[in-house]
């Protein structure tokens, strides 16, 4: 269980049944799951929170599936797993397919291995990735 | 500078070279950045990190820029300079634009704050993720 | 269940037994919680940590309530669930509300996101940052 | 140099410069530290992070102060330099004397220290801690 | 349970058998954990990661307990609960003793201490550790 | 430069000064690094942290080289540069070869790949590594 009381749609005060139905409208379901009903602990985050991702997944230069696909990359990288399942849900139901899931579980992978290569020599930044492309 | 003596071209041994020679004709490139040089001080590493980044960063089921957009999501996550510097220089080569930088980064930012919220509330998955896709 | 056997009480050394009562009696509780009894399974790892631990949550310059809330911040960062839990325990003990760990969690998810913005975008340290203040 | 083109008061565009002027009369400051000037490279992130940052770090519950510490600990667990020193800048002017951040420092190693013993025994979380107060 | 499906050895494809098959044979064991019935969802990920780690994990200039060590070491340090419990279990059975065990768990938690007294600090680098060993 | 001002031995108070003369003496060395010099801000933590040091790092179950090493794939896996220079440093002081490093940095790369695809899939701990030994 989480470490505060988590706030169902009926006993939520305006404020944060207008932020619940904002998310039920926005992802087109009929319910919200247990990360939103944590944050109305504190509505103030509930709000700002919803909004900011609202914005920040939206379509835009980035398609929405690798969106969510970036943050299951994040998500597995510091090993949270709500964030992992939900993600991991909300990218298969986007169209991830078995076959992408494999391939962005590689690339997260070896992404963790080089990075500890490259900081376990301190290899210096060659000076060719040190400009602004222009 | 590294903790292990880079190795240059001229000096390689010729399992080195092979590697060098075979990062070189993938990438269409005629140099060697510092990151294989550094792991050239333990050969059987330089090959099988090697072989492994270039099976993985393939084209597949997902498109190469947007393998480069979430090893960079990971390397900003761990903080690693090297990696970011060089997957970022790797990723606007291959077409990332200023506005695609800017909603990775974003996506990135705000994952690594859900992450936290949702494992300081100690957030309890609800039962809908925990099914598998059939 | 741990990895170690968890000591109990009652079948602690004596060595291992005047540390748990030392943590009674610092505390004023009746009680020894799982981490010690997991620590016990090596004396002299559960004595310095304890040691250490009394030190440094005592009050001094800081307020013990807040040194409780900086534990759950770096807790949260690194996701260990244990540390999250029983220091938020604490932390309610010592008198946290409702409104403080929703500020908190709202700091410590902030802070989580711009981290990986300045290392996202590599951005320069100001000269202004630089200098010690006299 | 950051990955992107730091964004000037001068060459900035209106909603850009809007945030700027926020930002200095907010902190009652003259100057754009480079944090904003990278963000400003994607206007949304900029103006989004800024209002974040601002509702966040406000007085409420928690002293800013205090809140300033708390963003030093995530700062240091994670290893962000850029954020470690901007924000030792913002407490010590806020008033963080060296006892307080050594105090500080000392509770960030130990949380980093039991988070791993307590990770590394994979210690099973005890009953009375899996309550919620009241 | 995991986001994917678990690949029984009945149910397995030819190529999957044969990986299955290798590390029974490398391990003398007569069962397959699940973290390969997991990989196993995504072949090449299963064929590249295991072997890598059978080169890597063989016995060579570090003593193979010695790399289950520091198996558990990055894996306690990540919170990596099945890599800890999986490599608590191989390095005991390699001959890892409670002492071991007490003193490795030490090690690691003063280290992520340190770590991060080092970089809260930010402590400059000696010009005495720049240096190569000749 | 540290963002507090380094003590000198010339400089330091008595009881700075005894852990500095112990420090020498432990480590048969005449010189006091910028780490300890940095902690000298905070004598407590000087203090506390030199002594649980000495004892962690003493030989013991462990060998001394093997905690070195042990160090570094923390400090790796943390990217804390200071700590992976001078623990490197440390090391090769203590017999690291090359192909020592180059064995424990694979070990460290891998270990941190296959904690993310053990995270990243979720993947369910078997029942058999959830007995002690024994």
């Amino acid at each position: 269980m989480a470490t505060v009381k988590l706030i169902e749609y009926g006993e939520a005060s305006p404020e944060v049944r207008a932020v619940y139905d904002d998310i039920m409208a926005t992802r087109k379901i009929d319910w919200i799951n247990n990360f939103w009903k944590a944050l109305a602990s504190h509505p103030p985050t509930l709000k700002r929170t919803w909004e900011s991702i609202k914005e920040v997944m939206a379509a835009g230069a980035i398609d929405p599936l690798v969106k969510e696909m970036i943050y299951i990359a994040v998500s597995a990288t510091n090993g949270c797993e709500y964030c992992i399942r939900s993600h991991t849900a909300s990218a298969r139901k986007a169209g991830m397919t078995d076959a992408m899931l494999g391939e962005l579980m590689a690339v997260v992978g070896m992404a963790n291995e080089t990075n500890r290569l490259a900081n376990g020599y301190q290899v210096e930044v060659d000076t060719r990735f040190m400009t602004l492309p222009r």
